[in-house]
């Protein structure tokens, strides 16, 4: 139905938009200071990955009031995980497949400054392990990056949204994608991969900002070579690692397909000058096809920002038989732990432990259960003297190794999806607690024997989950003092918190439910303040910026992410996709998919 | 990666959702009275079309504090016309194609007490002409009526969404399609055909709620048979019409691909016992490859409820040149016309002229320009001694006949999609006013020769739409007077208004734009009194309804239709589909597509 005539009747003023922006405050590469501002410049709030926002014109007195501002829709359907950034008079949205990236414009209520929609394969869709989701853009040096589904690492000029330079960081075709935000720091942006179902070999790069050059690369398993560790510098609980640590713990070549990806959120301590992230489960899932410790997958590592030189590293969960992949985030926070002053990083692990280090050291503080339920191990060994110092005692009953291929191990808590997966948790400075957003579910696991072929699944595991025995609720939103390592309150929900938690100096702690319920708590006692229905589930992140003089609070919408795969992929059976799709079959009782922006503010008066 | 094992953990309680909709109020067949009161019952409020609510919670003085009070998204993109229903508890929310039906729970938040998805052949998509559209559900006896895209008509349980009965009205490999609101009146349901632009004759039909058997079809062309004409009482503008009179004004058979379909809303009188509607454009649009006054296209239709007889009808466009499509809706009215009560039918039609009609007898009463560019035709005849008496006087220089086939007509005001498409207007007893969403575009219009294939595009003219010359607004919201044919007042809009209007006893006007905005204003002065920005462009149309005690306002966005059809299709150029996208190709600075209800109430206190 297309014949070329007519005439062109309307078309954007480029020249209006440039002097828009070149009004527009931009600000610098890299974030400093301990708290989000104005803006929300880095996908975690801060390099600290602490999501705290000293803004407080949003109480606990007044967020009872709260209101929707105005919302916006992303044109794309399935899981929206992330956030959007706020730098100056613009907002940067990120959409799952295929990546659309919008900068809006705050002054004039989201109009649509520039979109960037890349061209991808979609033959990557089916090589993406838990829905088509895109974890958000970062910024700096004037440009927004943009780790496609299709591991192109984009950087978008973040005024016009034209491609500076792109680059392609793996390969999609064995079954690597992006779904992770870069971070920024200083004159480089770095990026890890996903692919743990299908033997991808985890790694974290350096990208110069200024042109897409590899700086370096680190990957979690390997030679020395490959892993950057120097086992006359590197240490583990205190100790120098041995040489070739990591190929010595594998057997034979498997580490060349041995998972450990890399996908969750990185951290930065400008001091240290050290990035921290975790990385992820062992490939297969069955635990009898690789023994050994498979180091260094479930790990968390402490790398120069400069070289990719390990400092530290300390594997949570060795010779992993769950898929408690170790990915998610380290908040870096400083509080005092018996009279001392510390440099923490404490971090939630899918295995159910909340760890609580010395970023500095690496040394292990604390390590306890952040949901009573967790059941697969009895504690991590604290004790320095034992040989098994920093690992956890498996009970032999939730081994699936111990239990054998092709026997179902039962009620293991939590399930493969972890006490927390990507989900980022925040902190508070003022009240010295982590907010965290937990599933309640356990598993049922059936390990089986399965062989290695480039691009294809490489998942040895077919599981059923579904809540602790006796209980309904499948989430809980808590509060957790790290110095002690114990839960201060607990707020019951009946699906997975699968929202990134917020929390701001007006001591209101806000997250999204999975049948789209954004809420917002009192940062103390965890007292339900305010909620709104939002048109999906919510597995995005809850972020906060200020425009104009006022504060508003911001959240995407969109269920799917392994919690939602069954509404995003079409699943309606809780066994389909090897049982991910579990007790969340129920959600879709609560919401359809979406993608939407939904931004909220207090009313004029 | 499927692997049949595991165990059912959550399931949908039916016999808590059967308990729950035992307990809400089920509405009769059928709406009478004069305002939509607490529920909104039919796609267009209550029979006679008006769109207005007796409810006045919302007022002209608070509206200005209106909030966001939930919100839903659909899961599908792409254009959502028409309005959800409310009956009792539930609300029933529709989407365009797969034409999904949702019963939501408006006691716990729009919880989805049900979900109907029928699954229908995608090669339907290609022949729906101006995007997958579907404009709303109707209700009657217990059922809930979806016409479905590949003209199924589903009659579903309204408790369960169990299919009571269906059947097929035309179709769908011809080029026919069901995107119209079904109408129940008494114990039946009136549905209606698309396919102008692939040669489908159109056809009113009428199925029998209980069962769906057909108890009468009237065409738009053919034999008196066919049309349920009756030359001895069926009268055109007061006098008989001839025998046959159809198909003596088309050359030869083409009366059988001759277009008039019937997708615009429906409307009754009770006491007359008259259906009310427009038949569409003839096909095609090239208007010398078809002499004659192609009847009845472009009509008025009256016809008997019960059995399908004519009453009276008045061909609006005789010989249509310019895709002046007669489809929008009838709206029945009692005001007084110099000192005498009336009985008016008050048309707004595509082709730039509001008509004002006596409905019982159809006499003309008024026909005047509602926007002043248009420019194709004098004024219309009413001198009724005039051989011309009742037809529009067409300027030469704007008759795409004249000036003949291969030849650009230039700046010919309106566009092909009228001074006015499908949404609907509204009316307010209490200003006597009618609220009427304009586009305020022209156009130029090539015919050229096209072969008629069935289930082929057979259009035959391309065109390039724009605002008139030296303006820049593509729309107006208006108020009108149908007693004098005068606009009252006039607000200007940037994109055509392609909203349904709302007009309520709080003396509030509602509409909403294809950026994305609800706007509300005074009925009587047209005064801006609040604007919230939507997730997307809004085609839907505004509907208001009371639960528990609180006057709600909901409208579904997501931009699509024939304006948005750039968006929807991903055609980004002005000339594509045969220039259809126009000048809406700046709406991508706006918005992006989307699918969501937005629920609007006054805060608590």
């Amino acid at each position: 139905m297309k014949r070329s005539k007519g005439k062109l009747i309307l078309s954007a003023s480029a020249v209006a938009i440039a002097a828009l922006l070149g009004s527009a405050a931009m600000a610098q590469t890299g974030t400093s200071g301990a708290a989000a501002g104005n803006d929300w410049v880095s996908p975690t709030g801060m390099d600290n990955n602490q999501r705290y926002s000293s803004l407080d014109q949003i109480t606990a007195a007044n967020v009872g009031k709260l209101q929707v501002a105005w919302t916006f829709s992303t044109g794309v359907l399935r899981g929206h995980e992330g956030a959007p950034l706020v730098i100056g008079d613009i907002m940067y949205v990120h959409a799952p497949f295929p990546n659309t990236v919008f900068a809006l414009d705050l002054a004039h209520d989201g109009k649509i400054l520039w979109k960037y929609e890349p061209k991808q394969d979609p033959n990557v869709i089916p090589v993406m392990c838990c829905d088509t989701v895109n974890r958000g853009v970062a910024y700096g040096d004037g440009k927004i990056f943009l780790h496609q589904a299709d591991t192109t690492l984009v950087a978008l000029d973040a005024k016009t949204g034209k491609v500076a330079w792109s680059v392609k960081t793996d390969d999609a075709s064995k079954g690597a994608t992006g779904t992770d935000a870069p971070m920024v720091v200083k004159d480089k942006v770095y990026v890890g991969v996903s692919g743990g179902e299908f033997g991808v070999r985890g790694w974290l790069a350096a990208y110069s900002v200024a042109d897409g050059k590899q700086v370096w690369r680190g990957y979690s398993m390997g030679p020395d070579s490959d892993t950057l560790i120097d086992p006359n510098k590197t240490t583990n609980l205190g100790k120098p690692v041995e040489a070739d640590s990591s190929i010595k713990s594998w057997q034979g070549d498997q580490w060349k397909i041995g998972g450990g990806d890399t996908w969750g959120w990185y951290s930065y301590d400008p001091t240290l000058n050290l990035i921290y992230y975790g990385s992820g489960n062992p490939s297969t899932w069955n635990p009898k096809q690789r023994p050994g410790d498979n180091k260094y997958s479930m790990t968390i590592w402490a790398r120069d920002a400069d070289t990719g030189h390990v400092k530290w590293l300390y594997q949570m969960t060795p010779h992993d038989e769950w898929d408690y992949d170790g990915v998610n985030e380290m908040i870096l926070a400083e509080q005092d732990i018996a009279g001392k002053a510390r440099k923490l990083l404490v971090h939630f692990d899918r295995n159910g432990f909340g760890y609580t280090l010395d970023r500095e050291t690496g040394e292990l503080l604390v390590a306890e259960k952040y949901d009573p339920a967790v059941n697969w191990a009895s504690k991590v060994d604290m004790d320095k003297a034992s040989p098994t110092y920093g690992r956890p005692l498996v009970l032999p009953q939730y081994s699936t190794e111990h239990n054998g291929e092709d026997v179902n191990s039962k009620n293991i808590c939590p399930a493969a999806l972890g006490t927390k997966d990507e989900q980022p948790a925040a902190f508070s400075p003022k009240t010295g607690l982590f907010y965290v957003p937990t599933n309640h579910v356990c598993m049922d696991y059936e390990p089986f024997r399965v062989s290695y072929t480039a691009g294809q699944p490489y998942v040895g595991a077919t599981l059923a989950m579904f809540p602790p025995q006796g209980q309904t609720n499948m989430g809980n939103f808590i509060a957790w003092d790290a110095r002690t390592g114990k839960i201060v309150w607990s707020l019951p929900e009946q699906f997975s918190v699968w929202s990134g938690a917020l929390a701001t100096a007006g001591d209101v702690v806000f997250y999204g439910t999975l049948e789209g319920y954004l809420k917002a708590v009192d940062a103390k006692t965890g007292k339900e303040l305010y909620k709104f229905k939002t048109p999906s589930g919510i597995i995005g992140n809850v972020m906060t910026y200020s425009h104009g003089g006022k504060q508003y609070v911001a959240v995407l919408s969109g269920v799917g992410g392994w919690a939602g795969i069954g509404l995003a992929a079409g699943l309606t059976d809780p066994h389909d996709g090897l049982g991910a799709v579990g007790g969340y079959a129920a959600l879709s009782q609560y919401t359809a998919l979406g993608g939407q922006l939904t931004v909220f503010a207090l009313p004029a008066n």
